[in-house]
């Protein structure tokens, strides 16, 4: 039985998140019981989501239990199968955690999904044409729903929902605006990304009325649609620039990860503007995964959404990636490389 | 020609309005050019959105001018007309001001509706028959949705607004918490008004966990659509209450009509709860004016829906009244008796 190498979470954040919270552990991989594969992961995906399963308290998503294995997605390959459905060497997506294998039981609808590596990279199911891509898609296209010649904002504009966003907006005919942090991911953003403008928050430095004023330059015609990853003084920003009749998709609010307040500042500007502002979360609406992935696809397929990775080496790389990315540290997507 | 005693603002407010900002004038009733009718006016209706238009800052509606007649709804009788869809004696509703008599050029579209005072007395078209009640209908039917058995709440729930928002809720078979200050109110809103329950939120002395704990005693299966008149720290102890899914219309706020930020204390509950919230002005939904006024007048003839009324007396008294509803003082439907 091959070794695994995992990582749980050991203690809960006071504040912060920090590597402390997590710790390495080592076991052997269990015998596989009739209907179950044990998968070889190749890439661990790391994602915002996860700060709010560490946190004991209320949250939109289940508290992970101290001492398993973190939770998170997973792109690898079978390597030893007991269901007739898979064979050794089929490329698979799943939920695989924080760890190098995982057994699965495969007669689970939805656990595993086999992929074509043909023409996407196997990485890619965890990014462009995964979780984060089907992320941008519902809350653009279903939440937003811009018409051509509309605009649209997101903030983490460089980070993986941000370039799946800046593609699906590009090809409805839009104009897209992104706001991310350093000078660099703005320029990667509109160089690489197709963003038609991004602005650098951190030239505003908490200032709501410097990054609005920049906003209104670089949407002179006001926001129509804006999605919403990070909240708090950036999201007040935002508020000030949309139009009669936008809309806000409310996907994330790293902002208020940690546990403190993050208000917001003029709610009152939702009436004046007769906003609609709707928060998701992408794993309650399946129903769009399909239609979602297929565009998402052939955007890679074509050349036309090849966003970055930022790639850590080995499994006990995994905490330190995961607070830098909190941090704003990676470069696109986050992801681990375990083989 | 008739004297007509006329209100027009004299100044803006500094924080909050006064009886200063106002002024009575007097002018002769010019006279009729065709087309044109001259309505006496019966009833003024004093509704909190006049708060906004007194301001100069941007807002959802059009800064009311200095020095010219106060917009604002009125209920009156035909006593001169050189416009063949109008004798004298028709009873109408209109836009006529804070005014005894106004001028109507009738064959602008939608600026005067005949009534039907037979079954509806001629003052509820100020208020369950129109405008506060299309808003409620509006809210609850198209913002909210809610399906029957499922809880929905309304600050704000004795006046006018809120005592339509009980009668189409109960008649959608949900159950129906208002949140009021004050016994008296309270007593009305469960009595008189059909509430299963209404919460004083002066007993809770701007404490959000407070209204929070007596919300859930109220809601025992939490929240599922919620209309807003109010803001500030009961917005957020309503928040606090919202299910999964739930819904929030947003109509006014009066919280922040004098210029003080009030913030939303916890955005994040938005994304947490997956909420949507929308801002709506009644004015720009047209389209379902014929529906709403049908069933709201029904709600009346049948005596399903009466709400009680505050009136003050005369044209002079408009001022004073309009000031006491902005602090809650009226009880009901705000009006002003002209004749």
């Amino acid at each position: 039985m091959p070794i695994n190498r995992q990582i749980v979470l050991d203690n809960r954040p006071q504040g912060e998140a920090s590597v402390q919270n997590f710790r390495l552990v080592t076991s052997e991989t269990p015998p596989l019981q009739e209907g179950q594969v044990l998968v070889r992961h190749h890439f661990l995906s790391l994602d915002p989501y996860m700060r709010g399963r560490m946190n004991d308290s209320k949250s939109y998503a289940a508290s992970q239990p101290l001492g398993e294995v973190m939770i998170g997605g997973t792109v690898g390959e079978i390597v030893e199968s007991r269901h007739e459905g898979y064979c050794v060497g089929d490329k698979v997506v799943g939920m695989g955690g924080w760890q190098e294998y995982s057994v699965v039981d495969a007669n689970q609808s939805g656990v595993l999904r086999k992929v074509d590596t043909s023409r996407v990279p196997l990485s890619a199911y965890l990014g462009a044409v995964g979780m984060p891509g089907v992320t941008a898609y519902y809350g653009l296209v279903h939440i937003l729903e811009p018409k051509a010649g509309q605009t649209v904002t997101v903030t983490a504009a460089a980070g993986a929902v941000g370039s799946a966003y800046a593609a699906l907006a590009k090809a409805r005919g839009c104009r897209v605006v992104g706001i991310a942090g350093g000078y660099e991911k703005c320029r990667y953003a509109t160089q690489e990304l197709g963003y038609d403008a991004c602005i650098d928050y951190k030239e505003h430095r908490n200032e709501v009325r410097s990054l609005s004023q920049a906003l209104r330059d670089a949407c002179p015609d006001g926001i129509d649609g804006h999605f919403e990853n990070v909240g708090g003084w950036i999201m007040d920003a935002v508020m000030l620039r949309m139009n009669a009749f936008s809309r806000m998709a409310l996907c994330g609010l790293i902002a208020g990860y940690d546990g403190q307040p993050v208000p917001m500042a003029n709610p009152s500007l939702i009436l004046i503007n007769r906003m609609r502002i709707e928060g998701f979360i992408v794993s309650e609406q399946m129903q769009v995964w399909p239609a979602a992935l297929k565009e998402l696809g052939e955007l890679v397929a074509e050349g036309k959404l090849r966003p970055r990775e930022s790639i850590a080496q080995g499994i006990e790389a995994a905490p330190e990636a995961f607070i830098g990315m909190l941090k704003g540290r990676n470069f696109g997507k986050q992801l681990v490389k375990l083989l």
